[in-house]
């Protein structure tokens, strides 16, 4: 029984970072090696006892994340509207006991399911999900000079707006589209709208994107068959799990000269 | 009547950016001026003219982003799937007709709201907001040092994961506490529930954070009544005007030596 009441002063923590095994791509050779990355858990926040919400979240402060989400979302006013918060590391259940039944129950009429990247989000098994069939053998030379062309393209958005990009390119460098919107989450599903509305076969391309690779943008790519993701970013723990499980290949950190391979290592030639 | 079908090569895209009125400090000085701002619209996804999702997003290239989404959560799977796209600039309505009722039905029993900041989510005035009534004076030279410090703490914590930080300041330039998180949320979250339940009036004062300000960060702080906040980057348009309607100083692009005032300018001195 790991469900235990968190005092103050206690957040109630899981490990908010791990490390896990990768290769890392510099003066031309891998290097396999342990890299620290991200946890991501999928967390149930439930009010008294009734979930409430899934929030894909980094584990810690766990108390402080409850309260804070019911506050800011309206739904608690006071301290005293408080009486108990729990987590159970197993279950992943963050539990607020509140004597506020009448006000909160309207709001808990369903689950509200909200993508993390801001944080909060689907994440784990209840998406439907694919394994991932086509193939892709990748370069890293290819990727280094993908990376730099997307991020140029991008830099002259960023000027005018605080934006994130994402852009769909072919294996051998190739950039078939390139899109721009206020959040990460639209600007993938532009580049797989434009595929599926162009009739680009989406099975042996690349996905580049300026954001860090969530659970959520996985699960997306995953849904419609993409092989591989490119980014300057980190996976989270649950990303390159999830990116493993599915097949799909995962190069993170980007950078002039280097680059980490997540997942995938016997599709990508140094 | 302004519901127009999107055919393919027409983005039937909204504006994605504006000018609106600002305040620049630089040289220890306001300046007033027009600002170039990103956009926000909060558009409702339907499929069949059920609604199916609101995603808050730039209002470009409509058609893309509902075929993508539909395709990225598993709705649809082929371009044959999709029969119409229509998109009511007035009413915000993005609409996908198609044929596949069975297999679709089952997940439009809800509507979804996802949260922007990752681009997708509640925004507008379906979420029970309160107008701030705290009053905070602020100098500019203060805020500069605030947003100094803050980026500092937060520097450390990017080395080794790419995270988002929150943290909060009283108008003198106290920092009183400070959290990392995997999203902007969760962090701005963190904030205000530390803040309850250590018995920190958020009346009088002001949260940081590193990141983009949308809508539903600005609703969070006006549930919790926090009367400012303060970020390196640019806040939508959206966000500038829940700001504006509920009296939240807005200060962006706070650099070394200058920053914008989005509202407020009444209460901030130079």
């Amino acid at each position: 029984m790991s469900t235990t009441e968190i005092h103050q002063g206690s957040n109630g923590s899981l490990p908010p970072s791990g490390t896990f095994r990768a290769w890392e791509y510099a003066d031309g050779r891998f290097s396999e090696m342990d890299v620290n990355l991200s946890m991501e858990y999928s967390v149930t926040l439930s009010i008294n006892g009734s979930p409430f919400i899934i929030i894909a979240c980094s584990g810690s402060e766990m108390r402080e994340m409850a309260v804070g989400h019911l506050l800011s979302e309206g739904i608690i006013s006071e301290a005293e509207d408080i009486r108990a918060v729990t987590f159970d590391t197993d279950s992943l259940i963050l539990n607020v006991e509140t004597d506020l039944n009448d006000r909160i129950l309207e709001r808990m009429l369903r689950i509200r399911r909200l993508p993390s990247g801001c944080g909060q989000g689907i994440a784990g098994e209840d998406v439907p999900v694919r394994n991932v069939t086509g193939k892709t053998a990748i370069a890293v030379p290819t990727v280094l000079s993908m990376m730099r062309e997307f991020l140029q393209h991008s830099t002259l958005h960023r000027l005018t707006h605080g934006v994130h990009s994402a852009a769909l390119f072919t294996a051998d460098g190739r950039r078939l589209s390139f899109f721009d919107e206020i959040g990460r989450h639209n600007a993938i599903d532009k580049v797989l709208g434009h595929a599926l509305l162009n009739g680009i076969d989406l099975s042996d391309k690349i996905v580049a994107s300026t954001g860090r690779v969530a659970s959520e943008i996985i699960l997306k790519l995953i849904n419609a068959s993409v092989p591989a993701i490119i980014s300057r970013a980190s996976p989270t723990s649950l990303s390159r799990e999830l990116a493993i499980r599915h097949g799909v290949v995962m190069i993170g950190r980007v950078r002039a000269s280097s680059c980490t391979v997540f997942n995938g290592i016997g599709t990508v030639t140094p």
